[in-house]
């Protein structure tokens, strides 16, 4: 089997490696505009050669795993040179406008519009980790629009890969993503912007930070190539996620200057609920 | 020696844990507010027996970690009852508030403010965990004012706990703990509060969150009855840092309403530098 990887980062990367893992006969092409990245995903043995679109034609598998505006450019293109047989996975953080631009693709049917909640703040071939995959969801958009045998194909890989399903129909998917992910990072970022303004001297801050401080700041190492389109695609989710967030903040920063400690309290103590919520999320195992 | 540990949970146990284990003829009494805690204090062995204020006077040692706003009551007590070679410390995030109780008290002496940044999200007897201590820094103000015998007493114990010290006065202590440690826990609790509010589904919180949402929220399981008396004692710091994290926030939701992705971008790749000072921060080694 013919799996092409286009964008060897740390998502295709890592699907690479246990796609190889769960069967030796597997050939992996990659593709990158990087050349860099291509170099690097070929020394470390991600990917058995290098290729480019005129190969396209000879895959049975082709993952996609590249920043959200290119994408959407190129989904049309890879689709265009795939064979009828041939399956065609996306891996991005956004589903709307990706699934609006295939619609009327001809081979609509050769495409399954995916979205595994997987990663690390980490990018690039060198982030790629075995096992990635496992346990973790992977949420599919409009399945029905996929041919019934190109389906059982991705989901039997799914499967091997040790993956949750869930589907769901794009606009939900951006809608609670919003939420659960894309607001995470803006936290994350502006907390760190903030700290960095303040705190010039940034030995003061190795000194006085401890676990907590990196928990809430780990995502503001990822890379805002790969941010920056999907809070553009999903702009107005984005927006209304983070206006809630900027109000609940207000209220409790109005509690403190009121000095109504009560009232921070409850707040607090409602919102540890959390724990239970986050039990149910699988974490990396490595 | 006779070490009295005041408030036996996560880092009153995890110390009492690791003094035990570098000297066994160390003798550890625990007392605690909460009686269950003391009975499960005493089973898991992080203290030899319970006791009371009444058996203070045979103190060589005490490790006082409880909550800052009945820290600030009890310490005057505490102090009042050691004898004149007892050394006494405590860990509260708070500093300024602390050391001003006990300006003027006849055993100012004997205190050693310090504030180990050391924790995770859990609390309680159960939470105490061996070498939490071991690589984090530990903030010690007004180091001046205590007995030079009992600060050589005190930092000899740190060095066997494997600490590293920083020395800071008590105003400059809280100003920056509101931006690395104070900010991140109001972030991480209206995030999980924005969220828990939108989804009131739970089922679609576990199925889409994945890891990076667990490290920004992992904060908002921390006690509230931990955190309120913090933020009240250093509330002008806190709403400060409130304050500035929210206006960076609606910079960013302005440049997304206006299209200014270029902006966007650059917000992020100018907090990426955040992963050269995450490199400085020791991490819990379990």
């Amino acid at each position: 089997m013919n799996v092409f990887v286009i964008g060897i980062g740390l998502i295709g990367g890592s699907m690479a490696k246990d796609i190889k893992q769960l069967d030796s006969n597997v050939r992996i092409y990659g593709i990158d505009a990087n050349e860099a990245h291509l170099d690097e995903a070929l020394a470390l043995g991600l990917i058995d050669q290098k290729s480019t679109y005129e190969e396209l034609s000879t895959a049975d598998m082709v993952i996609v795993s590249i920043p959200v505006d290119v994408l959407v450019k190129e989904l049309p293109k890879i689709l265009d040179r795939v064979h009828d047989d041939a399956l065609v996975l996306d891996a991005g953080s956004t589903k709307s406008l990706i699934c609006k631009v295939v619609a009327n693709h001809g081979k609509r049917r050769n495409f399954l519009a995916c979205h595994p909640i997987a990663g690390t703040e980490f990018s690039g071939p060198s982030a790629a980790i075995p096992g990635l995959f496992d346990g973790k969801t992977n949420i599919i958009c409009e399945i029905e629009k996929t041919a019934f045998k190109l389906q059982e194909k991705a989901l039997e890989l799914f499967r091997q890969l040790g993956m949750r399903i869930s589907y769901m129909n794009p606009e939900a998917h951006d809608k609670h993503i919003a939420y659960v992910s894309h607001l995470s990072h803006i936290s994350s970022f502006m907390l760190g912007k903030t700290v960095i303004e303040k705190e010039k001297n940034e030995r003061d801050i190795f000194d006085m930070a401890g676990s907590g401080f990196e928990s809430t700041v780990r995502l503001a190492k990822s890379s805002p190539a790969m941010w920056t389109p999907i809070f553009e695609q999903n702009k107005q989710n984005v927006v209304e996620t983070l206006e809630e967030y900027i109000r609940n903040l207000e209220v409790f920063k109005q509690m403190l200057l009121e000095d109504n400690f009560e009232g921070v309290y409850k707040e607090m103590s409602n919102t540890n609920k959390i724990k239970e919520i986050l039990k149910g999320i699988p974490l990396n195992k490595h």
